[in-house]
């Protein structure tokens, strides 16, 4: 899928190699020094947030995040100037990324905090996949989407019903406990609701009264039970993409018997899996 | 599925295609209109239950909490008014559900503190799949709904053989633990079982002794295991269901072959899914 | 299934019907009483335990206790007589229960503390499946243990396996924080790793130090990724049970095209599900 | 399988049929007692950590710690001098395992505190399916461990995902929260992010800001998602190497009819379940 460079300049169809390919060696260096300065800034940032750290080492600490800053700045000049086609790059997933792992810094010389923001780079370490080619990692990933986007219907069904739910037992319990407890306002109950339906259970909150208590334990065997409908959503569309991938037939038409290898079914014009 | 409203008079089929139709530009505007106003109803009860917002904009959401109301009321009046057959209507699930979101703010003129149980309204919310005639989402709600129905004995007998489990090592740990550690009656120690057994844990009741903790740790071992049942019997019936979906056969009677696109078996006259 | 009574006495057989049978009114009626006397008894053991109603109600709870332990006693002793293999009765799960729900409130007459015990007879509503002769609740129950049971060495290694994990991390937390977070001894330690691994998380014990934090974290991702395995193992056996049911084929020995309605394989024996 | 021991002198191969065999009374009585006194030690460290025990009964533990060390060294030496290739034993996992948890006792001398490191010695324990034959928890436990290997390339996937994930909102939480609710720093913050995703949720840490809590909550519910896709994943594999081995296919090259009892696919050379 080599992208066609032709009408670049010479320069750029070398830069282009470098920092978009990862057939010569140039590029597969370039890629896993890019990694490792990636993972390298995103320590800093980490490092830069705990306080007695910040104490000793904040001149060091000032030092790196600006160079790195600068060389993820050049690299995007870089790719602006190689991409054969510049604005798609820059309205892309990858291209919005690179840029705003860049503004916070510039930002924080004018406003004061944007600073920990820079963490957003991390996103960026998505790149180590393609620097592997492993594409059978790629094609794991893509399993794993395609079987949540088939699902996309019923768990946005089954979110919902989670959701009113969630209103609906959060206002009893304000209403049963009141302010004593902690259950303040609604909002804060259903935040109660939502740590208790999902089984995380902080306790910063926690029902107080008997009628209290009786309605947590029904909502957590409710949760209990509807715990269990997305992951069988899940299974399913999983199992179900492995056996059409197996049986050469088509997980959205049903078409059978397919040509081997193909990418898009026949019939109805789908990706397949 | 157009019910018959030809003995209804002129004015009252006008009104029933604006209300309970969505073929015309009229129902679908007044779908969405009536969307956003139980949306604004829901978050101006959950706004008003936050003290500091309450006590600054007391007068805003008491005028508000009215307008919602009186428009509620007059579009339960249209409703009945306009229906082919109002005692069906009023006796319906979302018929009563239309009742019960208008009632508290009345009750409230009387009695203090039912204001908060207006949020039953956010029921109303689930009409928001009719509007927008999300057909595929009913199909995978409906899917849901078989899938849960379809597993309920085995549904039943897994929950009350986690209920009597709670019982009993509710009790356990209530005579291990006494009143030094939180444990102070039955009711509270299986409260505690249940919060341990699904996997919540607030920490409001916890084991000190070290009787207590080792039976605490039997028990989450336990869950850990059974909270594996219900996930194996959803996802069943998920896939069976599935699977009879694909291969034309009935999911309850097994016969197989049906012609394409029954609604119904023709052997056991079960709803196909 | 009828268990040949035919060498009792008239009266014996009499009794024998209404207790243990359940074709009859007389013997429908005995189960529905008996169960709600049992509902009732766990009921006033619950109620008893909290100490407010205990100060106020103390005389009633113990006047009604006695009645419940008299008239279990009477039903206790009738089942005796009127059993074609008394000692096979004494000594079948069932029958130990019974006996197990007497003893606690005649102890508590010689040894204080003993009478929380009593709730051991909330496992005798288990008896309720028998009266509603849902036997479709039992084959939900029966395919359910069958597939605990048939995954039984999955289930056992994969237990093996996560107590080694939770010894080995539990010491490690121990070394690392010390008694200083409440980490005072290695069981203790094995106890925070238990309630951590199985997605609990009370709190009453949680790391301080960033060592701590961070194989908190890695115990918790792996908990994570091997909390999938139970599942697996649970659902892969409900689902083989499932599908040698409709296809008539031997679970355990994979005989195919058994004859319909069998009960026991033809080739292995095992029980069919 | 029984290794070639021909080389060996005469007591030598008596010793190692004891230690390494399993066929003869001898082999089995050593394994047994083996296992027993490896429980026994285990159990002296865990003991030895509570502080009243320890205080208590310090001399006994001292004795029977060096009394197990001993004990194992004796046991570690024989199976060196019985072994017909003793270097690759040292270097094998349990070989390893044997020596590591010999060490401790000894650096005690010279080093304190490395005492509870003793409890590696926990892993030893997995003898024990060696010492009962179970070659079908040996086939359950390969098989498990197949099913993990099988979608390592998807857990891969997911756990980055979900590192990513819980770095980005980490950083949310600490720009939002600040010092002041316990989130002082990104690492903490990332390590709330891991309790909060993996749904454990200790509350040593929880939001207590609106907008805190809002983020939370979402984080949660995505959690709630994303939890169904490793339990997916394994399932999925669990059933494809069932499915497989019933068949008579490869789980690896699809190539069916597989002659019957075949180890390894005759096609590809995999491993077959």
């Amino acid at each position: 899928m080599k992208r066609d460079v032709t009408h670049l300049k010479k320069w750029q169809q070398k830069i282009h190699e470098v920092i978009f390919g990862y057939e010569t060696t140039a590029g597969k260096l370039f890629d896993v020094i890019l990694l490792v300065v990636i993972l390298a800034s995103v320590m800093e940032v980490m490092l830069g947030s705990v306080p007695q750290i910040k104490q000793e080492y904040l001149l060091v600490l000032n030092i790196l995040e600006w160079i790195f800053t600068i060389l993820f700045s050049l690299e995007y000049i870089a790719r602006l100037v190689s991409s054969p086609n510049p604005l798609k790059y820059v309205f892309s997933f990858m291209g919005i990324i690179d840029l705003l792992s860049l503004i916070p810094t510039y930002l924080g010389l004018f406003i004061d905090g944007t600073h920990a923001l820079s963490v957003i780079r991390s996103i960026r370490l998505i790149r180590v996949f393609r620097i592997l080619k492993l594409t059978h990692f790629m094609g794991g990933a893509e399993q794993l989407g395609n079987a949540l986007w088939s699902s996309r219907h019923k768990i946005i069904v089954f979110l919902g019903t989670v959701l009113c739910l969630v209103v609906i037992i959060g206002t009893m319990i304000y209403t049963i406990e009141g302010g004593e407890n902690g259950f303040t306002s609604i909002p804060k109950s259903i935040y109660w609701a939502i740590v208790t339906i999902t089984t995380v259970g902080y306790g910063d909150l926690a029902p107080g009264t008997w009628l209290g208590q009786t309605l947590a334990s029904a909502l957590m065997i409710i949760g209990y039970a509807i715990l269990a409908v997305p992951t069988g959503i899940v299974t399913n569309e999983i199992m179900r993409t492995e056996l059409s991938r197996n049986s050469g037939s088509c997980p959205n038409c049903k078409t059978k018997d397919l040509p081997q290898r193909s990418n898009y079914c026949l019939h109805c014009g789908v990706k397949l899996p």
